[in-house]
């Protein structure tokens, strides 16, 4: 793979990095790698994540699944970095007989929906959560649960468990002899996708997720001192850099719509990885070529406040479009839709670069295993570069908790003083007041 | 419905709004109205959409669909404002026994899984252009109506054209007998939900459309020459004027995933129409509760660079979670997972205000037919009001033609400068060469 950092530069964008400011980042980028190396190599917390690649055991993953390979669908019970990681995973290795859902939240329109969708005599379902207490997880599973005894399927026979050590989800799942996986120790929810937490699916859909690993470790083998020849940290250093220089945004734009889950996680990755202590770019995500026809305008005509991240497999198969009579559109037939994609691609870097709006190119070679674990570690690796150079605390997540008290005090589980505050809202209601 | 500005006050929130300059906005406000009133009664151009409601005639869209209402699904082929608004209203009217498919995008991999999936026999296909040009939806449209030939499928039989009084997609229509509806004259894409352009597959899923058209025209009823006492105003002026103080993005965040959709729609409505002269908030889609847990640390944390605009319906079905002897989590036991949902909205809310983040609360009585006609004209209300107080041009687009052109003449499609821009393109390459 390859990252482009030249329509990201002084003299293409504003704002943009001058070619002199490079060395002294590159500066910052050693230094960086230096500590990130370190806390590799002593399996530190959150850097313990840049080693899973050789640390994940898929034989482990293959036996956990192994009752399950005869599922027609899988269902993945999870949120956040819980979920994520395995929907970006699934999506992006195609499709498969064994279809993949997922329950990422507690719309009771929703999860009824993909119940009475889901054949769940034949259904895998994967719960995950690292705590084994996340209420969202736990509730759905509960209802899950029920709708298996109700039509007469034993859960105990179609359920994995990804969980830690220890917790309310692994006790139940021993209590009922359930296969449970371990959530890999010393790495955030967001950061282990190329685990259990993100392998599960693939490998009841039968993927090939020993090559998502080896994708992985071709990245990990690719982290060197310099933003010069590591592609992970140049895209790190530069989007901090831009950051810094007032591209407050980071726009995740890539161009396959089995992707669209990727730039997801990626949001994910970026926003709760860098953004506390006031730091941190907000990631807007996007999809290619369909929000030319929606974002494009914004991106080029609006504040100097982005940096657009445009992310492309360099092979894919084609689908020829028709010869046509239709006028205008001749010039259409015989191309091939994949063709036409790769054309707005790269109209639409141009079209940016010729308003000076800064933009970086990630290149894979193939929308495939390998290249899916190769750009989720290399998105990884230059997220904690850029939490090493903005100084935060990269694996942390402290502002989420302060709501989840207060949820959990309106739900009467517990006396929590964040509760009162929901009660106390400063309220200035503006109603509509039609004759209907 | 309702909006509540609350957190986003002065004495809230910092971006925040004192009181005191509640005054002045509102007589922006009220000439900002004066403006739009006149517009909609000189039907001017983009004005024009807030009649839709009334002007929009359904019978002629039920007449339209009348030989379709056999289907078993259909597929949409249209991108951007001709995509958008039909996938929002047909999600929002929640499952149908037709299922709504969407080719909204130039990637051979997904059209080639929609039409492996699809039913061509008994697929009612909806072609939307405006101008009949649209480079991505002729190709997918070109591709679907040979594997309909392919399989011995009469397309002329199983599709309906919306599009421009003329052009090459209403003249091929016009040869074969294919069924015409009208894109309405004056309307720009992204304003068009509420006309066959958004109202068709709805149709043919045999949803109430004219309850949607209803919800509309209760929403053009409400609106008001102040921010007092009509939503779409104080929301629009709101987020205008927190723009204006440091709130440089717009979060739409809606508690259902049945208005995941919807935050794509506004999403394109905010940027197409405010983006421009270097003005326009950028929209981030977000969903809840799920975003909690991957967004929410930065919206708390981050820069104060943000408004969060939460959406949710008041009522609602429920889905009881069973009772449970897990540890720790028997308070969920007997609650609804929409109860969860509900508390997880308010305390959200409820954790942004005590960071002083501003934040608005937008409110339908309920997410059906009603609800999602008044909230998809409230904020294109919002959006006009905003692009009156911003002074930019809301209803083009110019930005993005610049692109489209650099595509066309990558593609053989004529001689166009823009083309040569993209061989120019400045690299600098970084690569991966790890030992493979």
């Amino acid at each position: 793979m390859n990252v482009d950092i030249g329509n990201a530069l002084g003299d293409v964008a504003e704002p943009g990095i001058d070619e002199a400011a490079l060395e002294p980042l590159d500066g910052q980028v050693r230094a960086a790698h230096d500590r990130i190396t370190a806390g590799m190599e002593n399996e530190e917390f959150g850097y313990a994540a840049l080693n899973l690649p050789e640390r994940t055991e898929p034989a482990t993953i293959r036996d956990g699944v192994a009752g399950l390979e005869n599922s027609e669908a899988v269902l993945t019970v999870g949120i956040g970095g819980s979920a994520l990681g395995a929907g970006t995973v699934s999506r992006a290795l195609g499709p498969s007989s064994v279809d993949h859902y997922l329950l990422d939240n507690v719309d009771p329109a929703r999860t009824t929906q993909v119940l009475e969708r889901l054949p769940l005599e034949a259904t895998a379902v994967n719960v995950v959560s690292r705590s084994g207490t996340t209420a969202e997880t736990l509730a759905n599973f509960l209802v899950v649960r029920e709708a298996m005894n109700e039509v007469g399927v034993d859960w105990t026979e179609r359920t994995i468990v990804t969980t830690g050590d220890s917790g309310p989800l692994r006790a139940l799942a021993d209590r009922n002899g359930v296969p449970v996986l371990a959530a890999p120790e010393g790495v955030p929810g967001r950061f282990s996708a190329l685990s259990a937490v993100g392998l599960v699916p693939a490998a009841v859909q039968g993927h090939d997720i020993e090559a998502v690993l080896d994708g992985g470790t071709t990245a990990a083998r690719s982290l060197a001192p310099s933003l010069q020849n590591c592609p992970a940290y140049a895209y790190g250093a530069v989007a901090y850099a831009l950051d810094q220089r007032g591209a407050t945004i980071n726009v995740i734009m890539p161009y396959a719509e089995a992707l669209e889950p990727f730039a997801e996680w990626f949001a994910q990755l970026w926003a709760e990885s860098l953004g506390k202590d006031g730091h941190g770019q907000t990631p807007a995500r996007a999809l290619g070529a369909t929000d030319q026809h929606s974002q494009l305008q914004l991106y080029r005509g609006g504040p100097r406040d982005k940096l657009v991240t445009l992310v492309r497999a360099g092979t894919r198969e084609d689908r020829t479009i028709p010869e046509t009579d239709i006028e205008t559109l001749s010039y259409l037939g015989g191309t091939g839709l994949g063709e036409v994609l790769d054309a707005e691609f790269e109209a639409t870097e141009a079209s940016l670069a010729e308003a000076g709006r800064p933009n970086v190119r990630i290149e894979i070679d193939r929308l495939d295993a390998h290249g899916i674990g190769e750009l989720l570690y290399t998105m990884e690796a230059a997220c904690i570069l850029a939490g090493e150079l903005y100084g935060v605390e990269t694996f942390t997540q402290p502002a989420v908790e302060w709501g989840k008290r207060a949820a959990r005090g309106l739900l009467g589980g517990g006396d929590f003083e964040e509760a009162q505050a929901v009660a106390d809202k400063r309220r200035y209601l503006v109603e509509s007041t039609p004759d209907r």
